[in-house]
Order: structure tokens, then C-alpha cells, then sequence
């Protein structure tokens, strides 16, 4: 399935979630990521994320889309991850 | 139609942006906004964060989902947003 993953987290942890989110995802935004996922995958996806976060204080949305089906996406402004953005 | 919006701005127009999508959308995330939007309603919308950002440098995605269809969304770690990142 296609999923949008967005996070918020303390900086410190900031290259660890991009590092975890590379592995699996395409970076779209500083801290936005999207791709196909299966199931498993997305478990494998949260264990890595549970383990490279702090999830008393991070906060990680995914969306998730039906098979089959990928978002629709408007962007407005500059395009990025601008390659300064990339560690 | 329902969407989703995931700005990144730098700092100083932060609290800009938070009140522009403040008056359509609900806060879900420190940078990340949902609710529902006409056409026009995201034509307005448009216009505000136009207005409230730096095109050449911030940048928006807005997913947009199909009438009648809501996302599907997984949530891990910390509720957001927290009474501290409200301004």
C-alpha cells in the first residue's frame, strides 16, 4: 500500500528517523516521506521507527492508502528536500 | 473534499502560516494540518498561505482525498500537538 509518513521529533533524533525513513521511503518534505509499503514492511517500518524515536515525547502520522490507490498532491512552493536538507 | 497539509517554513514565518491554516484546518502535528475544504475553500486557502509565506523558499504539500473518503491514519508516540506548540 502507498503510504505518507510525516514525524516530528526532538533534533537530536533527527538524523536517526531520516536515516530509518531512507531505508524504506522517498523523502518529499524535511521531515515527509512516501512509498509503498506492504504490511509486513510497515511493521518492519514501525519497529525501526519505535526504535530510532522517542515516542513519550516524538509524534510519527502515517497515512495510509488502499491498494491500488496512491494521495493526490498538490505542492505549492519550493521543491524539495532541498540538498542541504540531506544528510 | 478532506486534506491534509504539511508545510515547512523557516522560523520567522512560522506563527504566519500555524494562524493561516488555523482558520480552515485542524492542528495534527506541529506542522501538519487536516479538515475538510471546498474547492473554493482551498482556493482561499491558497491564497492565505501565499500570502503568509516565501514560495521561493517555504514549501506545502496538501493531499487531497476524494469526496466522501476520509484518510486512513496510524498515529505513533506523543499526541500533538501539545499545549506548548500552540501559539
Amino acid at each position: 500500500m502507498y503510504v505518507v509518513v510525516v514525524y516530528d521529533t526532538a533534533a537530536e533524533r533527527n538524523p536517526k528517523i531520516l536515516r530509518t525513513c531512507r531505508k524504506y521511503l522517498h523523502h518529499v518534505q524535511r521531515s515527509v516521506f512516501e512509498g509503498h509499503l506492504s504490511e509486513g514492511q510497515l511493521r518492519h517500518f514501525q519497529a525501526a521507527v519505535e526504535n530510532a524515536l522517542d515516542l513519550t515525547y516524538d509524534n510519527v502520522l502515517v497515512y495510509t492508502y488502499p491498494p491500488g490507490t496512491t494521495p493526490r498532491r498538490l505542492e505549492w512552493g519550493a521543491t524539495e528536500p532541498a540538498p542541504s536538507d540531506i544528510l
